[in-house]
């Protein structure tokens, strides 16, 4: 069988009873290690769970998935991934792979992002299509995603803003000398989320179009949702770029503007103060 | 402390370790039990818990908050929701209580049916505004909610569809006579749904109206999401009106038409046998 198992958001801890059961009798464990960090590494997973973990990394997962189901028909494999193993990236193809190899599974759930953002007071329901909003380069510098933002704000829904991860990235230049080194991980911050949306901002005004997003947007930021030192602060997208959340992971939502009462209730126990946005960017952050 | 803390969707073994940890440690414990159920009673609960629970009705968590809230300030209380406490119904009115009352609270995440239907293989950012499906009465028969559908799928979005529950009803005489007396709980199946949906269907046309959805609208059933015994089927929403599920809980997802490749190929997979449909309502069902 092969389970596949969601650990939640925060620390070990937060993986099910039942999903810590099943993790303690497979003969493997694999942990999926390129979509999602908990605020703890391999180690103390490890630890807790009195398990070696298989770091599974997103190469290991396309190209050799065989190499994860082998036996799978005879003996328990686990899957671990961080959130739920449906949630912001689905893991169908293994899903897929398994069925073909006549190998039964199993998805033991547990919190992703996709809901655990409700703790902030927006309703779940009101939220449309979710975007990714990934890291600009010099030469890149997709705009796209915006065009979902806009639709959502047109049917006053809230967007839900995935930032990018960037793991076991090789430079250009390690990349063309086939050189496996790999620079440190990077997590996008909503600072720098927002900056971007406001470059987007200006170059629409630029264009002449009508931004449906502007600096007195309302958003939240959220960041380690789940764990104990988990950050929440509503402001406009322009306090976004100051706003100081520490340590990823970071999200971002974009605010469908109609609000029902309970959610500006909810929020305002998350509003940035009135001029710390001013001292922090006063403080260079 | 006031913790809310989600159970998932299965079983007793579905709660996190974090939350179990915190369950068997609070003064009181509230077990939410009117918006979801588990496919287990309370009983199971308090016996794997190892703690006894309060059930907390609706009228109770709306009228007598401050009794569920009592010393929480000092001591902690654990206030336990099937899903997720910011699933498909937000706990935010709980929270804002205690938050004037200088209560700190703190909630343990867990599944929600809002991120776990996404192990049907539909993408979850690519589902629209969630939806809410009520048992029809004879003098109360409301369509409103067809236009979020009608305009998810204008945007090749997929909806889900939460389909009622009706736990610690009165009938209208019993409540006229002030009895407290309440009928057996009532789960809405995925059958019930897609009738009542098919009938909103026919209403539109005879109204001239071009129904956003038709018998033929591809959909998909889920039972008792998370748990061992879980079913899903993917079919036309004719098909829902008699394929099988079994016992509740019951969600439907209506798809935004567009599909990926792979959100079909996972679909297949679940896909209801040529005949099967013809052969169920040929017996009735």
């Amino acid at each position: 069988m092969l389970y596949l198992i969601g650990l939640g958001l925060g620390d070990a801890k937060d993986i099910t009873v039942k999903g810590l059961e099943v993790v303690r009798r497979c003969s493997r464990v694999y942990l999926e290690a390129y979509t999602s960090v908990l605020t703890v590494g391999k180690e103390a997973l490890e630890e807790f769970y009195g398990r070696k973990l298989i770091l599974a990394d997103r190469e290991e997962v396309e190209q050799e998935a065989d190499n994860i189901l082998k036996d799978a028909d005879i003996s328990d494999v686990a899957f671990l991934v961080v959130g739920d193993p449906f949630g912001a990236t689905t893991h169908s193809d293994l899903v897929l792979r398994a069925t073909k190899l006549g190998i039964p599974y199993r998805v033991i759930h547990n919190a992703s992002i996709m809901n655990a953002v409700g703790c902030c007071g927006l309703q779940l329901y009101k939220f449309g299509e979710t975007v990714s909003i990934v890291f600009w380069t010099d030469t890149w510098r997709p705009e796209s995603f915006f065009d979902k933002v806009k639709k959502n704000r047109q049917n006053g829904m809230h967007t839900l803003c995935l930032l990018d991860i960037k793991v076991k990235e090789q430079s250009l230049e390690n990349l063309i000398k086939g050189r496996k080194i790999y620079e440190p991980p990077r997590y996008m911050s909503v600072n720098q989320a927002a900056q971007q949306l406001l470059e987007i901002v200006q170059n629409q005004r630029i264009r002449g179009e009508e931004p449906a997003v502007t600096e007195e947007t309302l958003c939240v930021g959220l960041a380690r949702v789940g764990a104990e030192d988990q950050k929440i602060a509503a402001g406009t997208l322009q306090q976004m770029c100051t706003v100081d959340l520490g340590e990823p992971l970071h999200s971002l939502i974009i605010t469908g503007g109609s609000m029902h009462p309970l959610e500006m209730e909810m929020l305002s126990l998350f509003s940035i103060p009135e001029n710390s946005s001013e001292s922090q960017s006063i403080d260079g952050l």
